[in-house]
């Protein structure tokens, strides 16, 4: 079938079920779709020509105006031969992905270790096996390999005159005189994924990269996959995820000039539910109460199981989780911040698709988890988007509406930074009162504030309106309800917290200050609060990088206590409460 | 090409390398050929129409008469075509294969358990994952599974309202609900294949069969097969032999009426090139000096890594070998037998292909290997052949010759157990004298010698030369030599050993008085000599159904002093010395 897209012509084939936004996605291109194109959030507007007949989920979410003008929804329209389709595009190539982390040190003694030994040649009087040899010169009492490896080991100690050099993992040799023993840590993240290369031998970072979850074609947020899991496209989405780090292992590889299959151990952290998709395990029952996950345990598994082509010995280690909604990435940013029981209380709020919330205190660990991300990603803010080229990133309101937009381009929607600065300056400026409500009457009249919108740009429409604004209330007010249930549980007042850290994009990107005003963040911590970055990544690199930190993560996955917010009787009482501002 | 074998006319794709040897063996026929087809011993004759030239090869092992009516070797002639060939092609059918092996008794409790629980359902107050609340219910604090498992696992408990049962396997669940937990042992000899399937939950032996190892079409000894894996052909010999196994593993399940699928772990006892030949590892420097294994420590490979469809998550475990030329069947065999340092002192014999000799005794474990066996599997003997129908199987000299062959058939040659009774018979009747020497004058009259050959059977020219007693003399000497330096080296006396073992089918086959009356077993031990069939099989299957007689052949192998009988000075010595009768 002949269309085109944004002016492109193309000859495709299309299944009879494939709708504009299947095709847009399958040709890699972005579009805004929190809802991941099942058609409930009405945001993968497209215009098209000729324009059908509109269906009953666009007239519901679409204006008569935009009918009118050919404006339909992708990810209901089916595509017709000769139909010529504009949206706009996302520049995922803009997108703003947080790969800095911080963590706390960790003594560098990875796991997949590179030893170098000069054996003694056999003789008659020594005839230990090959590996066995190899074992006693390494100190070991014994050390195993593959079938793959015993194979090459006779020959390569004979040609190497005995000397050699082994990559071991616990008490497994992995590889015979590798070029490089290479480490990859992923953060898979919702909607992006971070890797990091890292050489085993010095410890030193090769390579930092980092690329959007292609998952995203199937839902923006963990439950729209958890629900396409059960419905089918379970392998579709390990594939989709596995290929794509492949890919970042890959470019990764080409930035440090080395091969993949130098790779010899992956770590990875990631919510439970991206875990589960990881690993090829659906997380169905995550979705639903009681929420429980299939696994919560750290995995090792030989790599290319999971689809990469790095070293066929190469062993992924998917870092273990808390519960269903507290994931390996935040037991990876708990690891990250030196969060102990017995460390300085410590709070660490990670905000992104979901929010998650830990605290380290009165000499125990708790988390929870918030349904509070999404808002700050765009969904459910009626011009909300992810943090990608047009999206308003900062706004200022001081007598006049400032605003910047990522790649400085013509806005194209408001995405998490840009909204809190926006409810920030709102609420200086008084055109919101502490109930949340946007009054034009009381704002100032520099504002511009049309049919109860606050209109940051004419031309493209782009706005705020009271219900957004409800949304950022919401979410909010489940983080901050829930920092208060778990100093609750920890017995400790707010004040007792000596550090707040922020994890992930969204903490870096975002002004604390802003954070605090609306109440995001503890306003009387402001002064303690750090971003840390991607936490889950910088955890991820130093369990790749320490045993001592991958074994500490797997203590504090155990040690943590996870408080359900949804069995606290007393959690909608404080969510209605700071829910205000 | 058309050609015909034994008047069976064949339309074959041919390879220029092709030799008639290579055609017969690929059709999975059998011919007799203890160098493997590698133009050394002169054994696999056929008779071919027309008959090209004869090659140098043939012209020195095969009579001018032979040549000129015909016969050739199937392993230096090629095909042409409308050739008919005619050769005597064993029934591999009526092939005399040990299986029943007798065992001591130990534990029942093998590594691999059925193990059921029902599981609380989870709640809102405790959200554990599916794997970990299984491996509670267990009473393990950790549990690990594969990501194949893992993805099962949710719904087979929910469908199973949380009664479950898992196949455990260490720390590790291999299969959820299976239909049943098989375990299959088996004995990879070098000539023949043992296999056992057990029934892990019970301990019950479901099914016993047997096979020929296809590798013999790579040569009958392990050198052979040792410089075959050099020269290129390890997978074809992996394969061969791999294959081979699941067939058994399919015939066995057939038998039992299981699926292959039910098989979750799998032992394997063999000498130690075999071990290295199923692993797919070159044996290569095993058949140099100074005789060095790629590894002698046990092996835990998944199954289908090997070739095997079994289980997806089936474990193979090779058992553990002492050295190059004492392997996993012996420390199999010494489980079976029970020997241990601090038990009654015990020999145990087993004269397979090789003969190897382990003694514990004097508060210690000692083992040695001796170039003996191949004369009592037809290996340099004028008329030999292994124990396949046909073969002369047993002689008794009482003032006539009679004798018996496998299946009552014509005899085609004479087997391991035949050819020490006929010397024995000699030795008694005074046609040999005790330096060896056959005196046809020294021959009562009623023995048929002729031309310096006593001849069994006047119509197929079955005999036994003074050549062949020769062969008798170094194999059996070469025994005794390491059973006395064994004895040396453990401080005792031969009259100290309380029990003497033979194992494997040549020891259960052969009569132990010929075998004591001419010096292959101390004649002082002969009335403490048990044969224990295939003990290797059977230890092999000990260790999959105990976890405890798994250690002890892990123990074992490492307690063993190995005895490198080439680096004893005294041993020449009493080699020549054990030659004479």
């Amino acid at each position: 079938m002949n269309i085109t897209l944004n002016g492109k012509a193309l000859d495709i084939a299309v299944h009879p079920d494939d709708t504009l936004y299947d095709i847009i996605t399958a040709k890699g291109l972005h579009i805004n779709a929190p809802c991941g194109g099942c058609g409930r959030c009405g945001k993968c507007r497209v215009t098209v020509e000729p324009a059908g007949e509109p269906t009953p989920t666009e007239i519901r979410l679409l204006s008569r105006e935009d009918i009118a003008s050919g404006v339909r929804l992708a990810c209901v329209t089916k595509p017709t031969e000769g139909m010529a389709v504009r949206f706009n595009s996302m520049n995922s190539a803009l997108a703003q992905i947080a790969t800095e982390g911080r963590s706390v040190h960790y003594a560098f003694s990875p796991r997949l270790k590179l030893l170098r030994a000069e054996l003694p040649a056999p003789t008659l009087q020594d005839q230990a096996g090959d590996i066995e040899r190899l074992a006693r010169a390494l100190g070991y009492e014994k050390l195993e390999a593959s079938p793959a490896v015993l194979r090459k080991l006779p020959n390569t100690l004979r040609n190497g005159a005995w000397k050699v050099s082994a990559a071991v993992a616990g008490d497994r040799i992995l590889g015979v005189n590798p070029a490089a023993v290479l480490g990859l840590a992923v953060d898979i993240g919702t909607t992006t994924l971070a890797g990091y290369l890292v050489d085993l031998e010095t410890g030193k970072e090769l390579a930092v990269a980092s690329a959007l979850n292609p998952q995203k074609a199937f839902g923006d947020d963990v439950i729209s996959r958890a629900d396409r899991a059960r419905a089918g496209d379970l392998e579709r989405l390990q594939h989709a995820v596995a290929a794509e780090i492949d890919t970042l292992a890959l470019r990764l590889c080409k930035l440090a000039e080395k091969e993949k299959t130098d790779i010899y151990h992956a770590v990875f952290a990631g919510n439970t539910v991206m875990t589960h998709l990881f690993a090829g395990v659906s997380p169905e029952h995550i979705a639903e109460s009681p929420f429980i996950p299939a696994f919560t345990g750290a995995v090792d598994v030989p790599a290319r199981t999971l689809g990469l082509a790095v070293n066929p010995e190469a062993v992924a280690t998917l870092l273990p989780c808390v519960a269903g909604y507290v994931g390996a990435d935040i037991v990876a940013g708990m690891l990250a911040a030196g969060m102990r029981e017995d460390a300085e209380p410590t709070l660490l709020i990670d905000i992104g698709t979901n929010g998650e919330i830990a605290l380290a205190a009165g000499g125990r660990l708790h988390a929870c988890s918030t349904a509070a991300g999404p808002a700050f990603e765009g969904a459910h803010i009626s011009c909300g988007m992810g943090g990608v080229e047009g999206a308003v990133n900062w706004a200022v309101l001081d007598g006049r509406l400032h605003f910047g937009t990522i790649g400085n381009a013509k806005p194209a929607g408001i995405c998490g930074s840009g909204l809190i600065d926006l409810v920030a300056g709102l609420l200086d400026c008084g055109a919101i009162d502490d109930t949340g409500r946007l009054d034009g009457d009381a704002a100032p009249g520099w504002l511009p504030v049309k049919d109860g919108k606050v209109v940051l740009d004419e031309e493209t429409d782009i706005h705020l309106t009271g219900r957004d604004i409800r949304e950022v209330q919401l979410a909010k007010g489940a983080i901050a309800a829930g920092v208060e249930v778990l100093a609750r549980e920890a017995g400790v007042a707010l004040s007792d917290i000596e550090r707040v850290y922020l994890a992930g994009g969204f903490g870096s990107y975002m002004d604390k200050r802003s954070a605090a005003r609306i109440g995001l963040i503890p306003p009387e911590l402001m002064d303690r609060t750090a971003a840390i970055g991607n936490s889950s990544g910088a955890g991820a690199k130093a369990a790749l990088l320490s045993g001592e930190a991958m074994a500490e993560a797997e203590r504090l996955a155990r040690a943590v206590q996870y408080v359900e917010l949804s069995a606290r009787p007393d959690f909608q009482d404080l969510f209605m409460d700071k829910m205000m501002f």
